[in-house]
């Protein structure tokens, strides 16, 4: 197992710090943490819960720098929108505000912010939120990449209870919404130009709707995340750590399509690394499996939606794949960054 | 006067649609606008005004992208948090919680990082807010300039009447907080080298405290505008337009440091185009005009305060200036960037 050198090893920020794995925890943990220590912060979670004046609200922020700024199934626009949507959807929240900030590298085409601000326009209408405060900077020719932008969140949580990794419990069923490994695979296919028989789409989509059902319906949610930088395998595993319980998976139950999977492969690239931003993993008392199950099933965004494993006491803060061939491997975040800039 | 061309005589992004001018309004006007049109942008104010749950909320956005990050008086990290905490106030709204988001590019020291991360974690419990949610990406060397900080802001309104530009009435008093052009002139003079007799210091600070005191007094406040890009002209200039009055001001009673005023001559500059950020304009009922001078001058932060002038009911949406020598100059922003990326 990797034990992460300390943050002095590393004198300049590396691509690999802002990938979602080993090294942009240890940044975490070793700059942002101990200066903005708070309960909140704490949580680590995809969204905060707070209370204001009696209100319980969840508040959250995503910069998205991707690369490129177009691909199949979305922009940074449709991005920008469901991302930050998701990780309100996360907290049990229903996504309600949004914030825009924009950096703007002197020199982009008019016509590329105007696409991008009507796809954002579209995304926020279908994801049933209002765009209601933002800024634009622009900065020097070769001083950003095209476009760059920050949203941030308000939802309105819906429980009292709450839903984050310290709410996970042993025998809680770990379920995922539906098929890996789209969003990343859609974004490197542009950037190596590899054709596929048909296009393979990113799964960029906002998820509230899947999680509102859950909750209406009376769900015991313990904990949701999104399926983002890192993939289902950073999820799970900093779930893992946070909650100090053990999560056991299946990779037989992995959803994954089979021209992904071929992709993955030529690419020398394993699926649960790579992002999706479209699918959550949930963890639900362990009665509410098969209920959970059919209700994410029920709807269009979950089809594919798959029971992955389950939740043990020990060995705490480990994830562990039960593979095809019936072996068993401890999952851990990569190192190096897979792929920088899917986000 | 200026004419603004539409937007499609710009096909391409400048410089100068990120410095608060006349083609950031223009931007917003055809590009952001038409497509996010909602009660809560059309209020064009420094904060949104929302209510939630009942609980009525302000929630804003704000991109630094400042160069160089450090400055006499603060650096990115201080900037991040005073600008939306300030934001914030503008709108009548106790700052409570902020989010940052981090785009770092590759390659920059770390220890640059923590000094910022430092720095704001000083500037957060000094203006008292808390940092509960972050992102950080990082993006391949040449893709940013050393780091950009959106942060974005949560707070809670005071009192139920707003505090916009909808707001300011024929009659209203209208004084800022103390002298100006101090942010811009410390950038400036770092970017150019100059050295002066004793330092320019950034005039970066929190501004809640001073808005509390008049808010809390029972002060009819209408509106209030911190002074950033565009300086106390910009302000005045977008509350004339939106307001739909007219305004008029005294050039001989805007407080400036002699030494402030010698480096704007010196650099070509009229230090009402010269972004602050400590400083703020008050409209107030015409009966709290001398209350409210009292009452920002009873502050650190506000004892320099002055009366500027009035608002009349017209010419609508025109600012005047009346110049020491006694003639009448209407204001109007800069086409052209004086000071790009000071913030």
């Amino acid at each position: 197992m990797y034990c992460p050198l300390p943050i002095s090893d590393y004198p300049n920020v590396l691509l690999a710090h802002g990938d979602g794995g080993r090294l942009t925890q240890d940044l975490i943990e070793h700059v942002f943490a101990p200066a903005f220590a708070n309960p909140q912060l704490a949580q680590r979670h995809d969204a905060a819960a707070i209370e204001l004046g009696g209100t319980r609200l969840a508040f959250t922020t995503d910069s998205y720098v991707v690369t490129p700024l177009f691909f199949n199934g979305g922009d940074i626009g449709t991005l920008a929108v469901n991302g930050t949507v998701n990780d309100l959807a996360m907290a049990g929240a229903q996504p309600l505000y949004l914030s825009a900030g924009f950096i703007i590298e002197e020199g982009l085409p008019m016509e590329t912010l105007q696409r991008v601000v009507t796809s954002m326009a579209q995304a926020a209408l279908a994801a049933g939120v209002t765009i209601v405060a933002g800024d634009t900077k622009v900065v020097d020719r070769g001083k950003a990449d095209g476009l760059f932008i920050n949203t941030a969140g308000i939802g309105l949580r819906a429980r009292a209870a709450p839903i984050a990794p310290s709410a996970v419990r042993p025998g809680d069923a770990v379920l995922v919404s539906g098929d890996l490994a789209r969003h990343g695979i859609s974004i490197l296919a542009l950037r190596e130009s590899l054709e596929f028989e048909r296009p393979i789409d990113s799964d960029c989509a906002p998820l509230w709707e899947l999680v509102e059902s859950l909750l209406n319906a009376g769900v015991e949610v313990h904990c949701l995340r999104d399926l983002t930088r890192g993939g289902l395998c950073a999820a799970l595993c900093e779930i893992a750590e946070t909650a100090r319980l053990h999560i056991a998976i299946e990779e037989n139950a992995i959803p994954l399509r089979e021209d992904v999977r071929g992709a993955c492969e030529l690419l020398g690239l394993d699926p649960i690394h790579v992002a999706c931003e479209g699918r959550l993993v949930a963890f639900v008392a362990e009665r509410d499996r098969a209920r959970t199950l059919a209700l994410l099933r029920a709807h269009p965004l979950g089809e594919q939606a798959s029971e992955l494993g389950r939740v043990e006491q020990a060995p705490s803060g480990q994830v562990v794949l039960r593979t095809m061939v019936g072996t068993h491997r401890v999952l851990d975040r990569p190192l190096q960054a897979q792929l920088p800039r899917i986000c």
